[in-house]
């Protein structure tokens, strides 16, 4: 798998460019201290999959806006943005990509305002398109992402965390943007309703798959690759899918009750990685994964061949194979 | 002054009464959880006032669609509700309006995800005006109310805060929800252009006023009134109005100074406190406020008589007089 740059995303390069200066203006602002807040967040990287699915889907249609379709697909991106600054100022996380997070360095305080602050500048970027039905799939999304991140406090070290559960959750927490990046791609474009409704599907099965390998990674990976521990969904009380797994196949003898229960948590959360990493779990899980990607294939039937039609096609690989 | 529901509220005393139920409606979700936590916060009251200035402001205009501008209104207060929260959060206050906060019960890390909620209710409900101009004033509110919260935390015990500073940071945290309130009344009622900008300019007015009289209410009031310690301001370090100009009539003998470098904190507030009470500071804040609601009273002229006219009218003495 190359670099996501040059092969993917090719078909909406300089797309892209434009996309990241747009990012990076959102820090030129007058107040110096918040421009060095801003800037910190917004130069922290990333790899920009969200926005590219916007470019990628709303070129799929002839003669879509440009000077549209870019403000929206930044303000994908930052939407993703703001809710990371949020999730670590929630976890209490010390580093992400690499670098301490904004709550580490402004404290929890300001990292919660610099948030919703960068949830204002993605609704006025998306709100730039003039069109009612982005601006209200923006808000509906914003919804979604808040329930899944509110169902995962509010179910943590909750041993009774099902699969269908699980699947909601991560609906809500991801699969909602990767479908809103997607859809209003179509939307902004002024597709047929049939495409709309197909570009939701790709992007909603699209963003499961994403959610679900990201899970399998955090089992199989190393803290390396992760920048934060292995396991640490089970060490926050989140069960994702191969812990669930897990579960199931051994209902009475696995490690994860133990571990919630704080009872010689790392021997048994070293227990749990090994019993997942070595039994048919992480296959299991990987078909799960596959079954959502060929869902989000599916959709893209309709759609005549063209260089962002078999991009999208190749994401579905991408999201699978993706070692991080 | 009465009961504002009797007297201002008036000609808006139906409309008045689907807003609350809006606002309720937001707490109707599947998850048990999640109801019983927005349940909370929106049962928490409240005067009511943003989203009366948007329902009398829109009414102006005869003809406005009702149906469009309650959810407009509802959504003024929802935004104003998810500030509060988020505010509370990061002030790790107990209590608000009398009542525990819901980050004192359900830990700051929900809260601050029930505040991003709210954000997104609110904004779901101004899109269903289904108008762009709305949507895009939404999110322009969004990020002055966060500008203005940033600063306040950026610029906290500084001893350096300016009049002017503080009226930047007044109209950023609070007058531009007023001034979004009544310039989406405008908008959402299609009034014509020069009425939109005369109502901007009375919300923008009089918000500038009701914050510098709850700046000097939080010196005057008792703590009773206040719901929380007097000075509280100057206790997390901001300096309002009446701190700088004590600090201007004082430069070089005030307390203000030792209370910012924690020194006999205590005895300085109190005679902070007192030498504001016992001063000219306390009407020549009031004269500041009053120069506001004469410029809102103003913005007023253009439009002929009417219940909401004067409703609206009556708001700038009702800012000015009231004592909580």
């Amino acid at each position: 798998m190359g670099n996501l740059r040059d092969s993917l995303f090719a078909p909406v390069e300089s797309e892209i460019v434009l996309v990241e200066e747009g990012i990076k203006a959102v820090a030129d602002v007058d107040y110096p201290w918040l421009a060095e807040l801003l800037g910190y967040i917004v130069s922290s990287g990333g790899k920009r999959l969200r926005p590219a699915l916007t470019l990628l889907t709303g070129k799929l249609k002839d003669g879509c806006n440009l000077d549209l379709l870019i403000p929206v697909a930044t303000g994908v991106e930052l939407l993703h943005t703001a809710t990371l600054v949020h999730d670590d100022t929630i976890d209490l996380s010390h580093r992400r990509r690499g670098k301490p997070t904004a709550a580490n360095i402004w404290g929890w305080g300001i990292a919660t305002l610099a948030g919703d602050y960068l949830f204002s500048k993605a609704a006025e970027l998306v709100s730039q398109a003039c069109n009612i039905r982005a601006d209200r799939l923006f808000a509906q999304t914003l919804t979604a992402l808040c329930t899944g991140e509110l169902e995962e406090s509010f179910t943590s070290f909750d041993q009774n965390q099902t699969r269908q559960s699980y699947l909601r959750r991560i609906g809500n927490k991801t699969a909602s943007l990767f479908s809103m990046a997607t859809e209003s791609g179509g939307i902004v474009a002024e597709a047929s309703e049939e495409a709309i409704q197909a570009l939701r599907s790709y992007g909603y099965n699209l963003g499961m798959a994403f959610q679900i390998v990201d899970d399998i990674l955090d089992f199989t990976a190393g803290e390396e690759e992760l920048g934060k521990p292995v396991a640490s969904d089970l060490l926050q009380g989140h069960l994702t899918l191969p812990a669930i797994l897990l579960k199931e196949q051994y209902p009475d003898s696995n490690p994860i009750r133990a571990i919630f229960e704080k009872r010689e948590k790392e021997q048994n959360l070293e227990l749990a990685i090994e019993m997942i990493r070595s039994s048919e779990i992480v296959p299991e899980c990987y078909r799960v994964a596959q079954d959502f990607t060929a869902e989000a294939y599916r959709a893209l039937e309709i759609f005549p061949e063209s260089p962002c039609q078999r991009a999208l096609l190749e994401l579905t690989d991408y999201v699978v194979e993706r070692q991080k």
